[in-house]
């Protein structure tokens, strides 16, 4: 049975984290699921170490809501980085989830915009583990997570 | 009994380490708490190592004050890069407490807010240490640390 | 027998993972090869590094197509500092192609200049692998793989 | 006896080694001082790690002068990440003493600057050496190297 | 004997790799060399290591021609990053001999700094392994490798 970590943030305006295991659940039985809540997405990476090799999770979710500001865009520079260097040392994945503040008009588009890109991703996060040929089969077909596919180019 | 490391700087233009640990001793008589003091917050990812794995401390604050240039802003940059590599490299939390100079508009402002944000992240290594449960209930609040909370956005 | 990693994307808007292995089959019967895909280029590092050690392919090509807005830029420039970390940690190559959705003026472009990157690489792998000494022979040559070559300058 | 190693560079305009050396033996007798001369500050992580790895020394002095172009301000930020990650490798501190030339007006008052930044620093080796609570009892005093001193901020 | 690495690349329009070994040649018989090319300069970290722990080289250059783009400089960044990571890995030096193609005004002018520079950090390798007391003889002198000396500042 997998078991599958989600690491979120008290500094997010959007329960993320119920969205990620309320998508997982509506897929499958066959996992068990750790949640783990830090203040900020910094504290994402240190989160995810301990989901993965202290827990022995499998996978991880790392889903955070940086602010609109210049020195929030450094600080979601920093903890991806930090999130890259736990999957070279683990060698597991982390999927990370990171909404913007900025990138919704309103507070409702946020809200609608953090629960679409958390479920969509947590479906990926689902084919890594059960059906990674899903994956494959979708090589280079331009999907995005919250917005609309873009599509593959046309040829 | 949970041991906590104190990291913090001369550079700085407020004692964030006396504020932190103020308030770990008015939350808990059930932690031991050591400080260590180096120049500046490019030091805090080695002053932390030692902490956390000389010193044996289950969790670090790293507390500093960024100057308001350009320069300042890159070697902000470069110690929490650093002190995200201890982190992976520990599997232990560094809980992050920058003030930026240029935050506040006057030296009695840059003293409140280096004193509330200290102080509200002290209460964060808290929780982690010993309620990590009330974080989760936290989780997507959009809390603040030194202003006011943001708060959820509106569904 | 040598054995290569492909790594590719569901992000990407055009299937470089065929075109890489068809253009390696072409070059060559003397390879397995070994395809994973995932949802982005972040995921690539993670993707690797299970190629290269769980699958214990000796080389990796890791394909992506990274947005045209700032913030894809940076998920690039992300996703190449933990490509390098895994060299770094495994000792073997990843051979990077990234093309930039901004590179090319329309998706025809796009589409080509994705086949022809991919494919010009996948030559570069089969050299490290079976022909170093033809990679000496054009070193400081002025190759590009995509656009037409540079060449030497005049001396 | 402490053994502190000191790295400097022959891009530098000012013989900073010399006056790191010249400031430690002044203020004790009880240290012993390797010196290790490199091209350029790219090459002071290197060098650090090979005076606290193979020599042994306790701890580094990185002294290097970038020039004042924004190539030059790059590679002095993948100097001090390097530096950073011999660090948090070795765990123990290096000084970095960093003085970009366009930080001064003219040679002379560069020169002067080099010599005072590099002269403090040297006493803040002594002191994480010797008398760690010094620095703790200057613990947010905004103290600067090389400048007058910020001091603490009104409360 | 001590066994020096040169990885170059074939996206650089000259040939570096040549001018670093024939000066070395000319300085001494001591050394035997291992040349490795490969395509770009994000392939130059995996290459030096290589070099450095497989073939077991003492130390390496790295030559490279970064293009005149932003992306170029943002690969020279990410290959910069990479070799002092092979660096603070093997504790080993990697010289590293960029020339970006801006640098120069023409193509003639590109040759003759990709040659001279080359050149001239060949003899710092050769200073690093055979005389370092002539580079601590050179500390703070202000020297230049493809341009004119910068010269020590006036005191």
């Amino acid at each position: 049975m997998f078991k599958v970590g989600i690491a979120d943030t008290t500094f997010a305006r959007f329960d993320m984290g119920k969205s990620a295991i309320d998508e997982l659940k509506k897929k499958t039985g066959g996992i068990r699921i750790v949640r783990y809540t830090v203040p900020g997405i910094k504290d994402l990476p240190a989160a995810c170490r301990k989901l993965l090799m202290d827990e022995l999770c499998d996978i991880a979710m790392a889903l955070g809501m940086p602010g609109g500001k210049e020195i929030d865009r450094v600080c979601a520079h920093e903890a991806s980085t930090g999130l890259i260097q736990v999957q070279v040392v683990t060698g597991k994945h982390i999927i990370e989830v990171f909404v913007h503040e900025d990138e919704a008009k309103d507070e409702k588009e946020l809200s609608r915009l953090a629960d679409k890109r958390t479920r969509e991703h947590a479906l990926n996060v689902y084919y890594l583990l059960f059906k990674p040929e899903e994956l494959t089969k979708n090589a280079g077909k331009g999907l995005r997570q919250g917005y609309r596919d873009a599509g593959p180019a046309r040829e």
